[in-house]
Parts: C-alpha cells; structure tokens; sequence
C-alpha cells in the first residue's frame, strides 16, 4: 500500500500541500481546525500516512494521536472555557467518516445538555480560526 | 485519590460486584456490552480504577483501551456485519457523559447513513445480551 493518496485531502494537509490552521506537528501526526467546526475549538487530529480508519492504524501511532487529543481536550477545559469534550473517530461512510483517512475529532463542548447530541454540519460560521489555531498552539508549548 | 469509587457504578462492575455481559477483561481494564445500547454490540470499554474522564487518565491504561476498541471494532465489521463504526468517549455531562467515570464507547454501525447522527438514548430492547457478549467474547480470543 502507499503511504500518502495523492487524492486524499488529510494527506495533502500532512504535506503542507493544502494550507489550513495546524495546531500541532511531528513527523507522525498533526492537528488542525475543522473548517466546519461543530463548536469553538473543534479540533481534528491526523496520522499523516494513510490509513482508511482507526481499525487499520498502527498503534504506535494511534497512541501519539489519542495523547495529543488528551493534550487538546486538556486545553479546551482550561483554556477555551469548555465544559466538557467529545473525543470521536468515525470508522466508514456508515459511520459518519466523511474523510477516508483516520481522524480524531476532539469537540469541546460549552453548555450544559442532557444527553449526547451534536451536530456534525458545521453550522458556526465566522470563526476567526487562526486565532483560535494560535490560542491552542500556544497552549500546547 | 482513590483508586475504586464505592459508590461508581463502573468501579463496582470492574471489582464484580455488579454483574453484567462481560466481553473482556485483564487486571486493568473491562469490557462490556451497554445495557441500553444504541445498536447491536454497542460495547463499553472502562479502566479498572477510577478515572473521572479520558482527560485523566494514564496514558498506559488509555492505551491499553483504544488498542481494544480496536479489536473489538475489527469484531464487529468482520464478524457483527457492521458497515461502520463509531469510537467515543464523552468527557464531563456537558459532553454527554452519564457515568464520571472513563468509558469508551464501540458503537457498530449497520445503515448507510448521511453524516454523524446518532441516539444514545438505548431505543434498543430485547436483545439478547449474554448471547451477544458470548459472541463476541470468542472472537476476541
């Protein structure tokens, strides 16, 4: 199998060859901003080889991405005023991966609710992300 | 802190003294299938000792639970015919979280569906859950 799909957009991002809002980087993984953010803050954290989902990741690999989603959601709480948060990994279409390259979604969450519903259509609009992006970034030093 | 919380519901299922469809278990972590699932094999994965989220837990133990989601999802695409699968966990009640106490929820998914929605409100009744847990219980093995 090839490491990087030259179609897939997750892989671009890891190559820098699609710009976005890195809030994290290594040479395994990176973390950036949603572009369709379900609330402030929601953060998606990528291998930067490719693998379809999390049932086909190394876990060497898996492991550096759930560590950095414990580091972000630790930032969430303290520093962007979250609440709660939501760590997430949609296996397959069926599941709602809309992206086949595995991702973290770390979703922090502002209010208090019953029950777990959340909508993953992206409406917040007018975020200013490279804000946000440096916030976390520079949380996470 | 201590490590069981007498009155968590989660603690005294991992020290058995709450009994309930068991699908695997070592000295540090237990899983389980949800009592009120949202589908078919909704499995539950927890730490032994009492963490109140994912944000604080080790980082050897939460490892050692994503590597079972891991093994449990490849269970239930390979052997449960799930189409997908959702890996979760809600971090405080403002996510979503029911028990303060770390689960990872493995939710299979079976419909092609568009985008993330799903009920966690346990619509799922009559399922016969030992014979589930046996099931899946033996694939993991």
């Amino acid at each position: 199998m090839e490491e990087y799909d030259k179609n897939c957009v997750f892989c671009n991002i890891g190559l820098h060859l699609i710009p976005t809002n890195v809030i994290y980087e290594d040479d395994d993984i990176m973390a950036f901003l949603d572009t369709n953010p379900a609330t402030y803050g929601h953060s998606l954290i990528i291998s930067k080889k490719h693998y379809d989902t999390f049932l086909s990741c190394p876990k060497h690999i898996m492991h550096k991405m759930f560590d950095l989603a414990q580091r972000i959601g630790q930032v969430a709480i303290k520093d962007l005023g979250a609440k709660g948060v939501n760590i997430l990994t949609n296996c397959y279409e069926s599941a709602g991966q809309t992206i086949r390259h595995f991702h973290i979604h770390v979703i922090p969450r502002y209010k208090a609710v019953e029950g777990f519903q959340i909508s993953m259509n992206g409406e917040l609009k007018d975020l200013n992300l490279p804000a946000i992006a440096n916030q976390i970034k520079d949380e996470l030093k």
